[in-house]
């Protein structure tokens, strides 16, 4: 089943405490759809320059996602950002943010995307979000949105524009209570269901994500790691993996959005392994299934 | 079945932005106890001044709660514990520290108690926990220990001497990285099973409680919860349903200790809505049992 996307495609350069990277393939878009790939057929709208290297488009093609919503804009550059990782692992510093041909980036959904059922709009502008929604000839059967705080601090109205035209909004903690004005998450999510999404899910990091739907809970725990590598592209990932699933099964119900949490949450604990999109560009179906089994085992008990 | 408890019974007074309480009754034993009568017998070892109120003992006599191990001070003043919580409710400021009879007190355990298979050493001095298990003739099935960060900085050497003879240790997640000079917390639970205990237990307050075994690793979540009134005494609520569950069952197995932790955290959750011991004074064996289902829904989910 296909999913939409938007989201960047751009160049990242990562430096952790166990080393660094040059300007490898990064960007919102890269790895949701490199995620979704696993389970559906990602259909990438997004922009990059004429210095975006042939092979990094390759890599996608390989993965079976349709690049043909992605502008290649000759004379401009390709989206940069850059960043330091503190030894926590938990924060980090933005060391470079070059917009380039984001900055101007007006996103186009080709015909052979207009009838797709399942959408994922990346972390970009509301505005840009909200511009592919409006291209959609028929309400998709789903949209996901995934959002952060730096769109609350500077447009805030446009935000919630955005967010009232959704159906499942994805936010870290701070996130959740900065839109809210909430400090417990439980309250937080009320407040977000009132904005419009029928269904919240709150990113806690190594904590874990909760899902909220109508007054119904589900907690799903990150995988206890011996070794985070490299946390970028953790968030990405799993709602990348989070919306393939969902595509995958066409069906949109309490346990298979339950089951599609837990999906994002098997990948993106493969993602911080390795830097960028090392780790997500190959993995192979049974290291996907071990790995979801071990959250099936984390959480298992049978009270008596 | 019978669980041996020493802890401190005591004094507490409390402020927290919903308000704040008189003397009230607290310590880690009393949180403990009460905590565990609802699942096993408990036996306490302690001690209070003259000034501690026969009502608070009749209380702990009311929830079948053994008290002969409580020596009474008659010139002496009861240990008092004063603090102050932040508006975020994770973090507070200690206002008082008397420590009056706890500072000269050594454990007696009663003959009683001597053949008690379970054995539960609330924070408190890693000397005074180590001379209640010298004091059993034989080696109990089971020993847990709680304790904290203040034992580190002050006494690190005889906390790991106690921390050698124990079966189960349970610590927070700062602790743990103090205690094992590990960030991450499965490297952590690594280190400490390696200074003595089988079973690790890392709470991470809202964020749950993992508990680790050989090289299993199993994930209780808290209930997230629309407000949190006042966290005193939540981990020693945790700890004290945690071993009432096991001495209950009287079978020392993965699944009994994964099934409690999660009754554990059922009796924290319920500790938090009130002030002190309020709440869990007068809990119903049906209101527990809900609460139980609430975390088995929490989690639950059937993955394809």
């Amino acid at each position: 089943m296909n999913l939409l996307v938007v989201g960047s495609v751009a160049f990242d350069a990562i430096e952790t405490p166990f080393g660094k990277t040059d300007k490898i393939i990064g960007g919102a878009g890269t790895f949701i759809s490199l995620a979704a790939s696993y389970a559906a057929k990602p259909q990438v709208v997004s922009v990059v320059g004429g210095d975006f290297p042939n092979e990094y488009l390759e890599l996608l093609k390989q993965h079976n996602i349709d690049i043909e919503g992605i502008q290649i804009k000759k004379d401009e550059k390709t989206f940069f950002w850059s960043g330091k990782y503190h030894n926590d692992m938990n924060s980090r510093d933005t060391l470079v943010t070059e917009l380039n041909c984001l900055e101007t980036f007006v996103p186009v959904v080709p015909k052979s995307y207009q009838d797709t059922d399942f959408v994922l709009l990346g972390n970009l502008s509301p505005v840009v979000q909200r511009q592919v929604i409006e291209q959609m000839p028929k309400r998709p059967k789903l949209i996901i949105m995934d959002t952060m705080n730096f769109w609350m601090d500077i447009m805030l109205g446009e935000l919630k524009r955005t967010i009232s035209m959704v159906d499942v909004l994805s936010i870290n903690d701070e996130e959740a209570r900065q839109l809210s004005g909430e400090y417990s998450l439980v309250t937080a999510a009320k407040k977000i269901q009132k904005m419009g999404p029928k269904y919240v899910i709150i990113k806690k990091g190594e904590h874990g994500a909760l899902l909220f739907f109508e007054d119904k809970i589900f907690f799903a725990p990150a995988l206890p790691l011996e070794e985070v590598f490299d946390p970028t592209g953790a968030g990405d990932t799993f709602a990348g993996g989070f919306a393939g699933y969902l595509a995958s099964k066409g069906e949109i119900s309490f346990e298979n959005m339950k089951n599609a949490v837990v999906f994002g949450s098997a990948l993106a604990s493969f993602c911080v392994e390795k830097f960028g999109t090392e780790k997500i560009q190959k993995l192979s179906e049974k290291e996907i299934s071990i790995r979801v089994s071990k959250f099936v085992d984390l959480v298992s008990f049978n009270f008596k």
